[in-house]
C-alpha cells in the first residue's frame, strides 16, 4: 500500500539496503538509516527479517531504541513471545521497562506468571511497580489500555511553569497535547490543551484558564464505552480515575482506534461464525482450523433439523412438492434472523440499544417481524399460487414464512440482548448458530401446519 | 452512558435548567451555562429540543458559536437540512462559512445544486471559494474528508517565528499539533510536531529539525487507505497533496475514526443483508423498510431453489428420507460460504488481502475448502451411518457436503474479490445473497448425485 500513498521514494524503507548494511557489519550506517525511519516502518522491517538479522539488531540498538519499535508492532496472540525469546532476558527486561506502560503490559500479558515475575525482577523497582499496578486490571477495561505516562500539573501553577514542566516531560509522556490539572490531594481538577496553553499569557494561573468540566472515565469502565466517549467528544486523550477521583492514567486516541477496530472485527467474526478474523491466513490449514469448529458444531445442529424433517416423512411421501419449499422457508427465516441479530449486536456495541427496556424492544421487534412476515407471506402466496396454481399450498407456504419471520426476528434480536444482560459470552449467539436454530423452528412450523392440513393438500 | 462515565455531576448538562433559562428569556445566563458545555453536549441539547427552543437559540447565539455545535453534530443522511431550514438563509450561510471547511462541505453535500449556490452567494468570496474547491472531490476520497485549516510554515523560518505563526493560527486551525513545512513553491517539504517545536531552541531553523520523510496521501486516494495509514503510523493528522506535491489540506484523526467506524458498519450490514445500520430504529415500520428489500429479493431467489427441488420430485417420492438432509446440506454450504465471504471482505477492508495474486488466493481457498469439506463430509457420513444404518445414504450426504463446502468456500472468497477488482459495488455480494446462491448449488449437487444413483439408494 505504501507505494501509492507515500509522497516520495525515500519514504519507503529499502529492505535490501538495510539488510546489506547488516551483512557488511556497518553499525553506524545501519543505525543512521534505520533509526531515521518511522517506528512503524522500523517495526515492519524488524518483523519481516530472518532471526539472524534480528540478532544483529539486538547488538546494534539499545533496549530503549528497540522499545519504540516494539510499541509500533501490532501482533496477534503470542506474537511477542517469539521475539522476546530471541533476546537475552536482561535485554528484554530493559526494553520492556523502556516501553510505555500500556504497551509493556500488552507484551507481558502474553507470558505466564513465572516469566512475568522473572522479567519484573530484572527491572528497576520503580518500573516494575508501575507495570505491576497495570497488570492486575481486567482485560477490556479502561485500566487495561491506559498508560501512566501523562503530564499532570498543580492547579496553582502559572502558564510559564506549566510550559517548563511540559518541556521536561515531553520526551517521556505519551501525549503532551492535553495537560491534566490536579489539586493538592492529586484529585483530577481540570484539563487544559497545549493549544490553549501556548496562546495564554505566561503569568496567568492555570486554575483560571483550565477547563474544570473535565470528562473522565473510571478505571473499571468497559473499553467500548471509553471508545464511544472519545469518538463523540473527539478527544485525543481521556483521563482515567479511581473511585476517589484520583488520576491513575490516560487513554490516548491511537489505542482507541485499535479498540474500535477490534470490537468491530469481533462482532463481524461472530456474525460470520469465524473464530478469529484478525489475520488473513496464508496457510490453508490454519484457515481451516479457524473455521472448522463452527462448521462442525453447526453440522451436528443441522442433524437435528434432518431428524425433524425425518419425522414428517409420511407427510412428505404424500405430497413430495412440500419438500421443494423447505430450503426457501428455512432460508428466509435464517435471513430475517441474521438481520435482527446484526442490528441488535451493533446496537449493543455502539451503545444505542435501549436494553434497559427489554419489553419495549421485544414489542418493537415483534411488530417489525409481523410487518415483514405479512409482506413476505403475501408475496410467497402469490408466487406459489401463480406457479403451482394451488391456493392452499400457497397459503401454507405464506403462513409458514410469515410465522417463521416473526419468530426468527424476535429470536435474533432478543437472544443476544438477554445474553448481554446475563453477561454470557455473546459469541455463543453467533450468526450461524441463530440461523440454524431458526432453520429448526421454521421447519417445525412449516411441516407441522402441513401435517395438520395434509388431507386438504392432497 | 454519561451517568457512569463522567466525573462529577456538573459535567452532565441539565436539560431542564437550560430550557427554563430560555423560557425565562435570560439570554446571559443561558449563554454562560450553554457555551461552557463541551460542543458535543451542546449538540446533544440542540438536536433534542423542540423547534421553538431552537428558534431562541438562533437569537441567542452567533453564527460562529452555532458553527461549533454543527461540527459536533453527527447526523445521518439529510439530517442537517431540517435544521438549516429553520434558520434565515443569511444566518445559515454565515454559520456554514464559520465551520471547518470539511464539515461545511458535509453539510452542503446534502443540498441540491441550486440551494448550494444560493448559500455560497451569501458568503464572502474567499469562504465560498474554499468550500467550492472541496465540494468537487468525489465521495470516499481523501479530498472529500480533508480540511484546509492547517498550519504551514516556510522551511527557512526559525522556531521562534514558527511559534508566532502558530499562536496566530491556533484559534482557526483544526489541529496545531502537526505543523507542515513548505518550500518556496508551496511544495510539502516536511513536518514537525508541536512537541518537538516546544523543546527546540528558539533560534534553530525549522529546516534543521523538521522530519523530511513526511508521509502524505494523494487527494484522490480512497479514504479507507488513508485510515489504514493513520492507524498504522498513529498519526494525529496527515497532509493531503496533489500530483505536483503541493499541499491542499489535512485529514485529522477524528475524521478517520468516523471512517473506520463507517466502513466496519458497512461491511457488517452487507454480511447481514441490512441496507443501513447507522441508526437503531425505534419505529418498527422504518426498521422493516430497511430490512424488507433484501428479504424480498432473497425470497424470489429462494423460489429458484424451490423450483430446482421441484425438478427432483420423482427422486424425492422414491426416497422421501432424502428430503431430510436438504436443510442440513444447504445450511452447511451457506455457513462455509459466509465464513469465506467474511474473511475476504475483511481482508479487502483492512488491506491485508493479496488480491494482486488472484490465482494464489483461489488455490488457497480451494485447499481450505477441500480440508473442511473432507472433515465435514466424513463426520456427516459417520452420523448418517450410525443413525440410519445405510452406508450409501451416508456416503451420498458426505460427498454432497464435501462438494458443497468446496464450491461455497471458493464462491464466498472469490466473488467479492472479483467484484472489488471490477469496481462493482460489493453490496451485491452481501452475505444472504451468497448464502442463497450456495443453497442453490448445494441442492443441485445433492439431488443431482442422488438422482444418478437412485437405484442404489432405494
Amino acid at each position: 500500500m505504501m507505494d501509492n500513498t507515500t509522497e516520495n521514494d525515500e519514504v519507503q524503507f529499502d529492505e535490501e539496503h538495510l539488510s546489506s548494511l547488516i551483512h557488511q557489519g556497518d553499525t553506524l550506517a545501519f543505525r543512521e538509516e534505520y533509526l531515521s525511519l518511522h517506528p512503524y516502518d522500523q517495526a515492519q522491517f524488524y518483523e519481516k527479517v530472518e532471526p539472524d538479522i534480528r540478532q544483529v539488531i539486538y547488538q546494534y540498538l539499545s533496549p530503549k531504541e528497540l522499545a519504540e519499535i516494539f510499541e509500533a508492532l501490532e501482533l496477534d496472540d503470542n506474537g511477542y513471545t517469539r521475539f522476546l525469546e530471541e533476546m537475552t532476558p536482561i535485554y528484554a527486561a530493559q526494553m520492556i521497562s523502556e516501553m510505555y506502560t500500556d504497551d509493556a503490559v500488552d507484551v507481558l500479558n502474553e507470558l505466564d506468571k513465572d516469566q512475568i515475575s522473572h522479567f519484573l525482577k530484572l527491572m528497576s523497582n520503580e518500573d516494575a511497580q508501575e507495570i505491576r499496578e497495570l497488570l492486575h486490571y481486567e482485560e477490556y477495561t479502561a485500566g487495561s489500555i491506559m498508560t501512566t505516562e501523562y503530564v499532570a500539573i498543580p492547579e496553582n501553577s502559572t502558564v510559564r511553569s506549566a510550559m517548563t514542566i511540559l518541556r521536561n516531560e515531553a520526551p517521556n509522556a505519551e501525549t503532551i497535547y492535553y495537560i491534566f490539572v490536579v489539586d493538592d490531594a492529586e484529585h483530577l481538577a481540570g484539563v487544559i490543551s497545549l493549544r490553549d496553553l501556548i496562546i495564554a499569557d505566561e503569568d496567568t494561573l492555570i486554575h483560571d484558564i483550565m477547563n474544570d468540566r473535565v470528562v473522565s472515565v473510571k478505571v473499571a469502565d468497559d473499553q467500548e464505552d471509553v471508545a464511544q466517549i472519545m469518538k463523540d467528544y473527539n478527544f485525543l486523550a481521556v483521563p482515567v480515575i479511581n473511585s476517589k477521583n484520583e488520576m491513575l492514567g490516560i487513554i490516548t486516541v491511537d489505542d482507541i482506534i485499535d479498540v474500535i477496530d477490534e470490537e468491530a472485527s469481533e462482532d463481524y467474526s461472530k456474525l460470520a461464525g469465524v473464530s478469529d478474523m484478525d489475520t488473513f491466513d496464508k496457510n490453508p490449514f490454519l484457515a481451516a482450523k479457524k473455521r472448522l469448529p463452527w462448521l462442525v458444531i453447526l453440522l451436528f445442529l443441522g442433524m437435528i433439523t434432518a431428524n425433524l424433517v425425518d419425522l414428517f416423512t409420511d407427510t412428505l411421501e404424500k405430497v413430495a412438492l412440500l419438500a421443494a419449499f423447505i430450503p426457501l422457508i428455512g432460508g428466509t427465516s435464517g435471513n430475517s434472523g441474521t438481520q435482527a441479530l446484526a442490528v441488535a449486536v451493533r446496537g449493543i456495541a455502539t451503545g444505542n440499544s435501549e436494553e434497559d427496556n427489554k419489553w419495549a424492544l421485544m414489542l418493537r421487534e415483534m411488530v417489525t417481524g409481523i410487518i415483514m412476515g405479512v409482506v413476505c407471506g403475501i408475496i410467497a402466496l402469490g408466487i406459489v399460487y401463480f406457479w403451482q396454481h394451488t391456493f392452499l399450498l400457497g397459503l401454507l407456504v405464506g403462513v409458514a414464512i410469515c410465522c417463521s419471520i416473526v419468530v426468527a426476528t424476535l429470536a435474533g434480536a432478543v437472544i443476544p440482548l438477554v445474553m448481554h444482560r446475563m453477561n454470557i459470552d455473546p459469541a455463543v449467539a453467533s450468526g450461524p448458530f441463530i440461523t440454524t436454530l431458526n432453520d429448526i423452528t421454521s421447519i417445525l412450523i412449516y411441516l407441522g401446519i402441513a401435517t395438520a392440513f395434509i388431507n386438504h393438500l392432497m
